[in-house]
C-alpha cells in the first residue's frame, strides 16, 4: 500500500474546478493520456510512464466521477487512489490495446476536451486515435488546453507545501557547492557528487541535471557534461529539477572557481538585479509579458536563444505559463514560478540564472533560498 | 563542447540502413518529433526533453543528410552533432512553434513516413500536427514504425558495449545489497541508498527505479516506495533502468530479509529455472512467441497482470518486441533484450525476474551478473 500523495479532498477540489470549467466551456467530457494530467486528477504516481509499450487513458466527465481506463498492470496501483471507476484491459495486446474500450466509454459524449495545444502531446499511436475518432462518428474532439492549463497553473497550499519542499533541499544541496565541487574535477564528476547531494539533502530523485562549466561562463544550458575538469576562472551552473512525491524543483546555481572575470562578476550582478527587479513586480495582476519587460529593461538584451525569462513550475519541470513577451497569462495567488534571466556575456558564453517563487496578495513568497548577491567564488585564490 | 556519444560511422550507418529501408518501402522521407528517434539519427542527447514547452523535429530525407528543425535553445548542441543542416527558430513562439519552417522542409517529399503505430506518441501539439499537414496537400503522412522498429532494435557493437558498461555498473550496486538494505529500513530510505549506490558505481543517471516489499512476496511492480520499514519475512524487489550516456539497463533483483517462506522460495527457483528455459533457447530464429511459450511452460501460469515476459532494451528502458505470445519477432544477432518472467505466488503477491542480454551467433551474451539460483537472504537469521 503506497501513501496517497495527497487527501481525497485534494482530487474533488481539481475535479469540482473542473467540471465548473468544462460546463462554462460547453465540454461534455475530458480526455487524457500525457502523465502529468492523469496524475492532476487521481493522483497516479508511478515512474512507470517511462515505458512507452501502454498507453493510459483518463476520461474526466462534466458530471460524476473520473473513468480510468489502464492496462492490467496498474490496476493495483490505481484501485488505491481515489478513483473507483477502473477498467482495464491485458497490455500489449495484439489487435486492441484499449481502444474499444475506451470508446465504450468516450461514446456517450457528444463534445471531448483533449489537450491539443501549446506544451500538449499525444501519448498513444496515431493510428490508435484515428482509429477511435472514426469509430465515434457522435463525437466531437476539441482542444481543452487553455481550461487544463488554467486549473494546472494556480497550486493548492498542499502542492505549495511539496513544491516548498523540494525547493528546500535543492538549495540545501547548492548549499554544501564549496564541499562537493573543485578545481580538476570533471564535470560529470562534478554532476554526479551533486546528484548524490540532493538525494541525501532528501530529494526522491534528480530527473533533470544540466549546467555547463568554461572560462568565464558556459556555451549551452542543455548539455550533458563532459570530462573536462573544472579549471581556475571557470563558471560552473547546475540546474536541477530533483523532485519529491512528483513535485519538480527547477532552479541553478553559479559558482566561480578560483577567480572570476569581471565580465562574469558584472553579468551575475545585471542577473540577480534583473531577478529583484521581477520580484518587485510579481504581484497579482501583472501579466506574463509585463515580468519579461522588467527583466529585459535591466538586462538590456533579448532572450536571444533561450526564448523566455522563467516559467510555472510543478508536476512537469516546466509548466506554462512562460515569461514572454507573448504571453499576457495574469499572475494571480498561488502560481508557482521561476524566474530565469540570462544574458550573452559574449560569444558562445552565456550566463543564466534562476529562483522558484509563490504568487501571493502582496509580496511573492520565495522557494529557492536567494542565490547570493555577488557570484560565489570556490577556491578563491588568497 | 561535450564528446559525442559514438563516432561519425556510427549514424553513417544507421542513415544507410534506414535509406535503404526507406527505398524498399517507397518512403520519400521519414519525421520524427520524439527524443530516442531524434537521438538515433543524429546523437542529440539532452534531459531538456523533460520540459514540454518546446518542439523538436527531425526530417530523415531518403538520399540526403538529415534535416534538424530545432528551436534555437538546441542549436548549439546540435551542432556538436554529426548534423549539418541545422535550422532553428525562436521557441515558444507566438503563432508558428517552427511548423512553417518544417513545412518547407516536408513540402518536396511525396511520401512522409513518421511512427504512428505500437509504443509511438506524437510529441508536438495536435492542433499543430493538424494545420503542417493541411498546409502540405501534395504530402501524405504514412506509418513508419516497423520500419524504425527493425533499425533500432539490432544494436551495434558500439551501442552493446555501452549497454554491457551499464548493466555490469547496475550489478555492482545489487552486489552491495547487504551493506545497503537492512530491517527497519523504510522501503524510501532502501530506495534512496540503491539510487546513490548505482551513481556511486558509475550510472550517470537513474530515471527508472520502481520495485515493492512485503511478506513473502510485493503486491506490485510499478509502485514508487512508500515508508513502511522492511521486516524479518519480507521480499524486497528493486527493479532498475539506470543509465550511461542514455542507454539503460533494466533488470531487478529480489532479498528475502532475515528468513523466506517456502512459497517465495519456490516461487523464486520457478522464475529462474524459467529464465534459464529461455537463455537456453533464446538464439537467432526463434521468435518471441517461442521465447514466450518457453517460459510459460516452466511457469506454469498464464503472464497475468504484467502482459509480457520481457522486451527490447536501449535508448528507452523498454523497446519493441515483446516477449509475448502474438509477438512474431525473430531474434536476430544484436539484439539486446531482457527476460522477465513474473508469477503470482498467492493473492495481492506476485515475483519477478529479470535479466539482460543480447542475442548472439550460438548462446547469447548476458548482460547483467546472473542472479543467484536461490533467493538470497540478508540478515538471516542464525
Amino acid at each position: 500500500m503506497t501513501e496517497a500523495d495527497f487527501p481525497k479532498q485534494e482530487f474533488e477540489g481539481r475535479l469540482v474546478r473542473a467540471q465548473r470549467a468544462m460546463r462554462a466551456t460547453g465540454l461534455d467530457a475530458m480526455f487524457f493520456t500525457t502523465e502529468a494530467e492523469v496524475r492532476y486528477f487521481t493522483g497516479f504516481r508511478t515512474l512507470f510512464w517511462q515505458s512507452p509499450t501502454r498507453p493510459w487513458f483518463l476520461v474526466v466527465p462534466g458530471e460524476g466521477q473520473p473513468i480510468a481506463i489502464v492496462p492490467e498492470i496498474g490496476a493495483a496501483l490505481m484501485a488505491e487512489t481515489w478513483i473507483d471507476d477502473i477498467r482495464t484491459w491485458s497490455s500489449p495486446h495484439a489487435t486492441d490495446d484499449g481502444i474499444s474500450l475506451l470508446g465504450d466509454v468516450l461514446k456517450r459524449f457528444a463534445v471531448v476536451g483533449m489537450p491539443m495545444g501549446r506544451e500538449s502531446s499525444l501519448r498513444m499511436a496515431l493510428t490508435d486515435f484515428e482509429r477511435l475518432r472514426n469509430s465515434l462518428p457522435g463525437t466531437r474532439f476539441t482542444d481543452c488546453t487553455p481550461l487544463v492549463r488554467d486549473l494546472r497553473m494556480v497550486k493548492s497550499e498542499a502542492e505549495i507545501d511539496v513544491l516548498r519542499h523540494i525547493c528546500a533541499i535543492a538549495s540545501d544541496a547548492f548549499d554544501k557547492a564549496p564541499e562537493l565541487f573543485h578545481i580538476g574535477q570533471p564535470l560529470s564528476e562534478a554532476f554526479r557528487a551533486f546528484r548524490v547531494a540532493l538525494l541525501r539533502a532528501g530529494a526522491d530523485d534528480v530527473p533533470y541535471l544540466v549546467g555547463g562549466a568554461g572560462p568565464g561562463g558556459y556555451p549551452d544550458v542543455i548539455s550533458p557534461p563532459g570530462a573536462r575538469p573544472l579549471q581556475p576562472g571557470d563558471v560552473l551552473m547546475l540546474d536541477t529539477g530533483a523532485t519529491l512525491r512528483g513535485y519538480h524543483c527547477d532552479f541553478d546555481r553559479n559558482f566561480a572557481f578560483g577567480d572570476a572575470d569581471e565580465t562574469a562578476r558584472a553579468g551575475y550582478r545585471t542577473l540577480h538585479r534583473a531577478t529583484d527587479a521581477a520580484l518587485a513586480v510579481a504581484r497579482p495582476g501583472v501579466t506574463c509579458a509585463e515580468l519579461h519587460r522588467t527583466m529585459q529593461a535591466v538586462i538590456g538584451q533579448d532572450t536571444g536563444d533561450v526564448g523566455r525569462y522563467g516559467h510555472g513550475l510543478g508536476m512537469q519541470l516546466t509548466e506554462s505559463p512562460s515569461i514572454i513577451g507573448f504571453d499576457d497569462t495574469v499572475m494571480q495567488p498561488g502560481m508557482v514560478m521561476t524566474l530565469e534571466p540570462s544574458m550573452v556575456l559574449a560569444e558562445g558564453r552565456i550566463m543564466v540564472h534562476e529562483e522558484n517563487l509563490v504568487i501571493r496578495d502582496g509580496e511573492p513568497e520565495l522557494l529557492s533560498r536567494r542565490a547570493p548577491a555577488e557570484l560565489p567564488v570556490l577556491e578563491a585564490a588568497t
